[in-house]
């Protein structure tokens, strides 16, 4: 697709203004578009999704000659314009292979856009993100990464990332969540959100839906219930109930306030993480990802 | 010890400049202190090391009374003056047990020694931190996890934090990094900062005190070096190396550049977190936070 030969230098343009209204949550679901700032997840996003996106929006140095006047207004010519970076030439370069529009900027214009762009954003479309729950097909033994109120942009983007690399099928974020496409969780996820179906249903349809695939859920949790108290993971784990047969959906609680016990009692059994030093506690993030490589390595080594 | 009676609400004061000059760490290194900022902090500092607190400034909102010129002309009395909260309350009163000194201090005061104190800031003894090596006693099998120029202070609070859970008995910052005494450290370690000791030597030294105590270095790398490329997790702990006799040193390296090839040739192995889904890698703390505690589970079950 072409490439604007302009420059757009109006940080007040229409077009522009839109883009940057896209940090709204509102505006995203309005325009039915989000954001996906810098080099790193732009690239995942024209290797795994290009069809998603619509729009590109490259920072660009100017050349050695005058901005003239163009007949948009908006618009100043140069021959020599050129992307921030040799990384970010290549991404211009790679979506032309796509139905993807690259326009040009200026410093001030990406400013305006993000102040967090390192001289590349793209605009993609929101509706293609959403995914069913129906359309998400689960192999024998599946691994489902889920989030109950996750909160905070930057945890709910690396938990996807800790999910993709430990090879899980899906993540849900469960009940009221930070927005998926939060640009702060499109960028922490480092390109995973398009690696792996990201879902979002209330906390009913989550038990429902794990019901119907016949998934055990595994509450992460550091406590458990009176009575019933969590089981360490490393004993979770030798026990075998990891048959590589039936899926596994393993729940992770809030930031700060964990998992409530009307949760706790529905799910199938609690899972801590062991304590060996002084430390209290591991942060959300970190917890999940060890238990989620923790039970890749153990169901992989049993593979072999 | 005593609570002094006055508040000090002179931002500008000799003593309150000192304390918000430990910021730097040149000052720390010339006064001799260094901050523990917040709650969390302040109480794993008070219940390990108490010995090594001076002082404690405490924000007060002030009471009914209308504050009064005392004779050191820095102090105003009131007598209703309370901490912010009742768990800084607590702290305060914990610390009566030892030789600490507790300054009630005004708002403008406490935003001039810290911006993020949560009411409560301890100054402590920066010599008393220091830890050689000689001193740390590494018992039979004993775990280390060592960071090669870590440069990030949250990266570096967040993996003592993790070495801490994993119960590794020693943390060591190896070559040029971030300093263990800056604010942002001791925060994000919430605390494992003081459960576990922390040792800076340069590389040089680091390979000699890990052949000295007769330790296998193994470095965490994604790839290792050619013909000798890093052994996958799983298969490493599998095969049984880490015995519970010989020590272990697991050697991370920078956040943006991994291990120097000239390192990776002084190491006994290096060992990789196997990459199961579709993300390239993950950040250095969730790799270190997974290493370590999969070791640590590994030789726990071990001992069962």
């Amino acid at each position: 697709m072409p490439i604007h030969s302009g420059i757009i230098d109006n940080p007040k343009a229409d077009r522009i203004r839109k883009v940057s209204d896209l940090s709204s949550r509102k505006r995203r679901e309005e325009y039915g578009r989000f954001c996906i700032e810098g080099p790193q997840a732009v690239r995942e996003a024209i290797a795994y999704r290009p069809e998603i996106i619509g729009d590109l929006f490259v920072e660009v140095r100017a050349g050695g000659q005058a901005q003239g006047e163009q007949a948009q207004g908006e618009q100043a010519q140069t021959e020599q314009a050129r992307p921030l970076s040799t990384v970010v030439e290549r991404l211009e370069a790679d979506s032309q292979a796509y139905d993807i529009y690259v326009h040009h900027v200026t410093s001030r214009v990406m400013q305006r856009i993000s102040t967090d762009s390192q001289g590349i954003v793209a605009v993609a479309d929101l509706a293609a993100m959403r995914v069913d729950a129906e359309d998400v097909p689960l192999a024998e033994g599946a691994t489902v990464a889920a989030f109950w109120q996750i909160r905070d942009p930057g945890n709910a983007g690396t938990v996807i990332r800790a999910a993709d690399a430990a090879g899980c099928d899906a993540v849900v974020f469960v009940d009221d969540c930070v927005d998926v496409l939060n640009p702060k969780v499109v960028r922490s996820s480092v390109g995973s959100l398009f690696h792996i179906p990201v879902l979002t249903m209330s906390t009913r349809e989550f038990m429902q839906w794990t019901k119907s695939i016949h998934a055990k859920v595994v509450a992460a949790d550091v406590y458990g219930l009176e009575g019933r108290p969590a089981m360490p993971l490393p004993e979770y784990i030798q026990q075998g109930e990891l048959d590589g047969v039936q899926p596994h959906a393993f729940l992770f609680g809030n930031e700060a306030r964990g998992l409530p016990e009307s949760i706790l009692k529905q799910v199938d059994r609690s899972v801590c993480i062991p304590m060996y030093g002084k430390a209290e506690s591991l942060n959300l993030a970190t917890s999940a990802a060890i238990l989620l490589h923790t039970v890749a390595m153990s169901s992989h080594i049993e593979r072999i």
